[in-house]
């Protein structure tokens, strides 16, 4: 079973309470918990060795990615990170420099986005380590930018290029909660999601959850990653540019929709805000269903498929 | 190297920011997130197949038991919990009735507490499965309970029975929510925890975060759970039941310290509040820095060791 299929059988049994804005299903739950000017985030996710990194990574850059991650989901809210807790599961007889290095990664990501770190255990996990991760955020309330909102005429647009991830940047990105924040607070994007499962895969999550909307994407248009060109040249793992582009997984860019009017506007912000991190406009929402993508042999389906992990069992 | 060596080579590299009322080291970290009655409880916890329940266990158990020791920490501060988010790590093939068990046990247990499940990731651990949880509690502004409170002369409490836990109730054990938020509710505790590593080695704990004091305990006064008296009945790996009172883990029961002067008020308020869970005064916390068992035979110091786990590896 997917883990889209299980997580579908398991929400409807999730409990909630008058603490509860938005419940699980966004990149964040939002809390309200009484703060007269701000919403809470709340966000877990966990990286596992042989899945999301291999054996023999920098763990420092393990660490960066595991915080990273749940980073991505704050800013992809449009709100900014405040505090986190960490568990840390290994097997017997790892060496303890490896976990100091591990934290040491962690520690100075979540510094440099000024996020606490208030809590650290550690357990035994027979077999390969596994770091799981828990972050709380703040937004302005009533500013949390979800999944849902997205509309026919929307323009779509994405931070950052795309595609080639897992020859490094998926274990450097940076969380663009600077970015996600000056939209939230600046604009008011219909919708907005984290690039996680890739392009293709992300966008129709958005889509789907904002009532089963549709997209039309200009292939020109799309920010494709110098990592995903130099792949599509070499040999038997070559794959054209574009498809990575569209499916690899890891991206961590930001995708939102505006009203095509502000689209323009937003633009011109971001690149005088954000003169290091490219901002392209790809497309617009249509009434739906289907993704298409337009290029100059015609328009045709999206293809579908997302993400792959290394062991590709997730 | 032992987990609390580890923690402690790391606890100096947590960076912290104006949010952090109290960091690592506690049962929880204190936040102010701007609510202006309340403080925010955060903590993560998780428990391993083959460490913290046998794999043939019942899943909805294991699920209670994954989110009661988060709540177990939330109780130990004085407080109560709000919501929760949750990763599920799972071998490939994993019967999916068995993460829907699991999940209805974790949510069943989180719905008689009032606390919102508003998150709940999967992915891939081969092995072994691993849960983790990550809670937010709440406590009135400048109420929370901590560790290192504790003054020489005052008296030294605890709830329920003690030992024995593996035979059962490390399963089944109800978090003390609703007695430990009495209790900073009602009356100012000097210092508290909950017993997971044993009364012995959880004691220390307390007593060192208090500056390093030391305590005495008055074996006759120590409430010895049946479980631990049977077995202490039982051949080859019998021992005696004070043994497992003291130094048993997963007891979860609350440990706190009050001025002497109100312990009688205490007891009498909790046998009128919780007629059905005993509260006992077991001995006095005093200059220090030893631990001494008082009994029939005169005193002696307090045996070292705690909580080995199936596996003693964690």
């Amino acid at each position: 079973m997917h883990e889209f299929e299980l997580i579908g059988r398991l929400t409807p049994l999730l409990p909630t309470n008058d603490f509860v804005v938005l419940g699980a299903g966004d990149d964040c739950a939002v809390l309200d918990l009484g703060d007269p000017t701000s919403h809470t985030l709340f966000k877990t996710d966990a990286v596992v060795e042989g899945i999301h990194f291999l054996p023999n990574a920098d763990p420092e850059a393990v660490g960066h990615k595991a915080i990273a991650r749940c980073l991505s989901d704050v800013a992809a809210m449009g709100g900014l990170a405040t505090a986190a807790v960490v568990t840390l599961a290994l097997p017997p007889g790892r060496d303890p420099k490896w976990s100091e290095a591990l934290y040491r990664g962690l520690c100075r990501t979540a510094a440099r986005h000024q996020v606490a770190v208030v809590g650290g255990e550690t357990t035994t996990n027979p077999g390969q380590s596994l770091l799981s991760v828990a972050v709380l955020g703040r937004v302005q309330r009533g500013r949390a930018v979800l999944r849902s909102g997205a509309k026919a005429g929307d323009a779509i647009l994405v931070s950052g290029e795309l595609g080639g991830s897992l020859a490094g940047r998926h274990l450097e990105f940076e969380p663009r909660l600077a970015e996600g924040s000056w939209l939230a607070t600046t604009f008011r994007p219909h919708a907005m999601i984290d690039l996680s499962d890739g392009l293709a895969g992300d966008l129709r999550h958005l889509l789907t959850a904002s009532g089963g909307l549709g997209a039309e994407i200009h292939a020109a248009a799309l920010p494709i990653s110098r990592a995903a060109r130099l792949r599509a040249r070499e040999g038997d793992l070559a794959k054209p540019a574009i498809v990575a582009a569209l499916t690899d997984g890891e991206d961590f860019e930001l995708l939102f929709t505006i009203a095509s009017n502000d689209a323009v506007r937003v633009m011109d912000g971001w690149r005088s805000q954000f003169p290091g991190t490219r901002i392209s406009c790809i497309g617009r929402v249509t009434a739906g269903p289907e993704i298409l993508l337009r290029d100059a042999r015609g328009i045709r389906p999206m293809p579908r498929g997302g993400y792959e992990h290394f062991s590709g069992n997730e």
